[in-house]
């Protein structure tokens, strides 16, 4: 009855939120979502940031700028200098967390039928915004180190692929494959995209949950190794796995031509992101909790990936296949010889819920892979799920339920 | 160097943001903006509200649904309801002021080129929507009684325009011209749209700050008596002017099929709105207190509006014409013999701000219209402000600033 635009014709729901629906089922264990765990939230750090921000109702209440609180803005341009990537206020811009960021990128540079090269397998609701915004994906495989640079690099030079208008990466701990780039594939990067003249869009929400290894910086921080790459970065990056997704805090850092613009389509879209969240932010960051709270999330999840690593390794032996992450939330794997989309009927039936890996494939999915997350269950039920998922693959070579 | 799309090679501004620089020197009275009275806040109920919110941290740190927290969504269906306009909850999604529920409307259902009628004068954000989605934009003036339904009905029934896509209208209260579209306008729109097949999209967030005349219904609650017509009407409403913008909680009732799109397109744009402040609104609405604080909002709007309009009449007689309005925050005026965009510098100069009516037309702009916003300023303001703008009218028939 209705004519939608061709994008939403037919349009496809998230392939992870369509699993929800099971996470309410009693006694579910979940390795499914991508949710940081409730019970390691900073409860009582947030209570005292809330009341510190409320004494000054007006900040919370009335509309802010469209670019986010100066206040804010303030916090979050320290919190990246500590980060060794400093920026400007000027080219820093809150959002509706980082999802927003990158809506408002796409919207201000990809025009449909641009090319814009992801990794493969990578984040669903980036796949999806491209989808939106009609853009055409090139995909490159990650391999342990992240994206295959060197790969990228062929291709550019033998001219098999066209130069794109951006490149999309998670450099550090990536979502789903938990992979870090390394340094001198980051170098690298920099160095192709200053020569192809592409955008670099480094999404890092899971850069500061280190739990082992040595840090790496991110490609806006390494920009200072690379001269002229600077103008071809745009980054990324979030409260919402380090504080609370509930803040919807996300901010992006570009160059200030791009941050203006960003900054124009966001006055049409929605104002300006919540002021009131904006100010408990500000006030949680002024008042270094974030630097004390943080330890404790980082800790907890180092003891739920060993757990899981452990578990897995133990239970399922050589049936899977991964690498321990050195951060983040996420086991990628892969069974040996199962489709992980026969496993997941059985494994609901068991009652416990994964990701099947086609859903973060562009194009030639691996059909045996899957993503586990650690950060939401605690030990024991990360234990027991994988004892589940050991029944459900069993239950799979024998039966459909 | 960079290669943008092109809506954004050339982007402007908000012509409106663009005079918040002047807000911030001393003394000045602005009657420029949308904001709300901050005075009028109620930080005792909305601290409360919070104070219960977070009694479940999770609910407010998580991640939320998409289309938006049960709890809220079923107060909205509550408020709908007491507004004479009862809708499902599968039709109601809530969305990051009503603003992003116009722009994820607009990615689903406005192809490039495709038309949609807007009322002239027109909220310049809408305007500034509709460019971004690539629409052709077709305006249908407004009178005293709202837009000119009948005239529209020409336009149509003699071919002299495409048939829309969407008719974008605040009906009640508009913003700018305070206008309020009659009953008898309302049904004959709602049997135009059902002819015609082009979706109404109702932008009310004015309607519940009545402070004279008698109520008029809405268009979605008025499609009882046109049968079939509900298909073809969208409702935005917002807390943003009847409890806080800082919330930024709007929301969408749409026919199911519409109102699905626009869920999965928000999945792509920002996941879910801030869950935490949607919980603040449920509590508080759940509470009744926006029953108990409303009045003493349209109370004051009503002393602010008849302040606002005295003092035009004694202090600028026959200069200045203008309809005083029912509610809603704003006056739409004309001034006899002179360019509102002349009388800006002179106004700035003498410390008083207003919206150069230009700002409000897609086409053929009244030069000499401007818009005065009574919410924001105290009563004395308004009167002291009002003489600024006399004196600043006699210089701007003398000299240039």
């Amino acid at each position: 009855m209705y004519a939608f635009t061709s994008v939403f014709a037919n349009p496809v729901g998230s392939p992870i939120r369509e699993l929800f629906k099971y996470l309410s089922e009693p006694g579910m264990i979940s390795f499914a979502g991508g949710y940081p765990a409730s019970d390691l939230f900073d409860i009582d750090g947030l209570a005292a940031a809330q009341a510190r921000a409320f004494a000054q109702p007006t900040r919370c209440l009335q509309y802010g700028p469209t670019d986010g609180l100066a206040d804010l803005k303030m916090q979050l341009v320290a919190l990246m200098a500590s980060r060794g990537a400093p920026c400007t206020a000027e080219s820093l811009l809150v959002t509706t967390g980082s999802q927003q960021g990158l809506d408002l990128l796409l919207r201000v540079m990809v025009s449909p039928g641009d090319v814009v090269v992801t990794e493969q397998p990578a984040y669903p609701a980036t796949l999806q915004a491209l989808r939106l915004q009609q853009a055409k994906i090139v995909t490159v495989p990650v391999d342990a180190h992240g994206l295959d640079v060197a790969h990228l690099d062929t291709l550019l030079r033998e001219g098999r692929i066209a130069i794109p208008k951006l490149l999309y990466t998670v450099p550090t701990f990536a979502n789903p494959t938990g992979a870090t780039l390394s340094r001198e594939r980051r170098i690298d990067l920099l160095k192709l995209a200053l020569e192809y003249r592409f955008i670099i869009v480094e999404d890092d929400p899971y850069g500061d949950l280190r739990f082992a290894g040595d840090a790496v910086p991110t490609l806006l921080g390494l920009t200072a190794e690379v001269p002229g790459s600077r103008d071809w970065v745009v980054h990324f990056s979030s409260l919402s796995k380090i504080v609370a997704p509930g803040l919807r805090v996300g901010w992006t850092v570009a160059p200030p031509e791009i941050a203006r613009r960003c900054v124009v389509a966001k006055q049409t879209v929605d104002l300006c992101s919540v002021p009131w969240t904006q100010a408990v932010a500000a006030e949680y960051l002024a008042d270094g909790a974030l630097t004390r709270h943080l330890p404790k999330i980082t800790e907890a999840y180092r003891h739920k990936c060993n757990a899981l690593c452990e578990a897995l390794r133990e239970t399922l032996g050589d049936t899977i296949a991964f690498h321990a992450p050195q951060g983040g939330m996420f086991v990628w794997a892969r069974l040996a010889a199962m489709k992980t989309s026969d496993l997941l009927p059985h494994a609901i039936a068991e009652k416990v819920l994964f990701v099947p890996g086609t859903a973060f494939f562009a194009e030639q999915a691996d059909a045996a892979s899957l993503r586990l997350s650690f950060a939401a269950p605690g030990i024991s039920a990360i234990e027991e799920g994988v004892a589940r998922l050991a029944r459900a693959m069993q239950a799979t070579g024998k039966t459909v339920p």
